[in-house]
């Protein structure tokens, strides 16, 4: 029983600067190189964040638009996933993209805690997302940062909101967020299981929780994100 | 092995109106006589929210104060806790209260989607809310709403702003919350069980999960409310 495992590159997220990571790629040129890069390594999905000059997290769509010309360019066959998350974006620009038709973009189905402040995605900005992506025929990738929201994703689907099978994320130890234990992720797919049984799921954790929860994830038959 | 089971009353929540619900008791004279009457019945715990003249929810601390003294002089040796929550109140009011030194007050621990738009309580809110309890030696009761909350509450104790051991409760039911499910209500206790193994707990269900949880709760042996 092999499947083929979906190994996803995020080149770029919304916290680090190059102050503390001088090899972070911040320009569209520098994301699609090393997007480039990582497809040869092996890796079949790119998670896209932009940045804004100051590389504080953009929602500019022409720059989305660049780094996805690029990659589709550069990486034939590489899945595109623009993230509609990312701290300090503004809600409404946050889904601004998705005219651009990338293959994939996230969807985070709740709200929660973040280190300095709520990570707001009220239900009707939520629902909103859901409609822009079906609109496009855009695949989400459902991100649980908590609990409720895999339930908020499988109410969607009976909303119509979403198309199954739904492919959802667990992202784990962001302080004041979902905490990266084994136990949880274990929960986190039995309920799974019991509410979108025919779901694909990939489980990501933060910084030091990178690799133990791509270890279970592996472990317990998921794909893993880098 | 016997301990008594504390049954709370929470005469009045946030969302009813008189309209819904004509024997709601709003105003404060109305609010101590149920009390009274539940407190013969047998109730240990009176959770208090108190409501402005149009019956929105309240954060004057001269109405809380009002039923306070009412149920202390009516229900000797009732508990009495202020809702620190409630839909509707600004943030910076919700713990105005708390100079009157109930002997309990709610504390939720994080933030999640309600019904309408997102139950916010930021994390600077949240050790706020927690340091002026310490200050009035004032137990909180945590309220769950979602997962992470729980591991907070943990955080808190590590962080010195909550005393163990503390007291906990889920609340499930709530549309874009934590759903009411008992594998739910399984799994939280085996993770409280794992971070703070000396709390008490009970849960509650809302609306129409009222009595299940109730029941749920008498099974797995949490305290009871109303
Ligand atoms: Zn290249
Ligand atoms: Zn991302
Ligand atoms: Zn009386
Ligand atoms: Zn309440």
């Amino acid at each position: 029983m092999t499947s083929p495992v979906i190994i996803t590159v995020a080149m770029t997220g919304s916290i680090p600067r190059t102050k503390d990571c001088p090899g972070l790629p911040v320009t569209t040129s520098q994301q699609i190189e090393e997007t480039h890069k990582a497809f040869e390594a092996g890796a079949t999905l790119a998670h896209i964040h932009v940045r804004n000059p100051d590389e504080t997290p953009s929602s500019d769509p022409e720059l989305f638009g660049i780094v996805q010309a690029g990659i589709q360019k550069h990486c034939p066959g590489m899945i595109v996933q623009f993230s509609t998350g990312g701290r300090g974006r503004d809600q409404a620009a946050r889904g601004g993209m998705l005219s651009h038709r990338p293959d994939m973009a996230s969807l985070a189905t709740g709200s929660v805690n973040f280190p300095n402040g709520i990570y707001e995605n009220p239900p009707d900005f939520v629902d909103g997302l859901a409609s822009e992506m079906l609109k496009y025929d855009i695949k989400p990738e459902i991100e649980i940062f908590d609990l409720a929201m895999l339930y908020n994703a499988a109410n969607l689907i009976e909303k119509g909101l979403l198309k199954a099978p739904a492919h959802v994320q667990f992202v784990m130890g962001i302080p004041n967020a979902m905490p990266a234990r084994r136990s949880i992720l274990e929960f986190l797919l039995s309920e799974l299981k019991a509410v979108m049984p025919d779901a694909t799921w990939t489980a990501a954790g933060v910084a030091r929780y990178q690799l133990p929860v791509n270890e279970w994830t592996l472990e317990l038959g998921g794909h893993v994100r880098t």
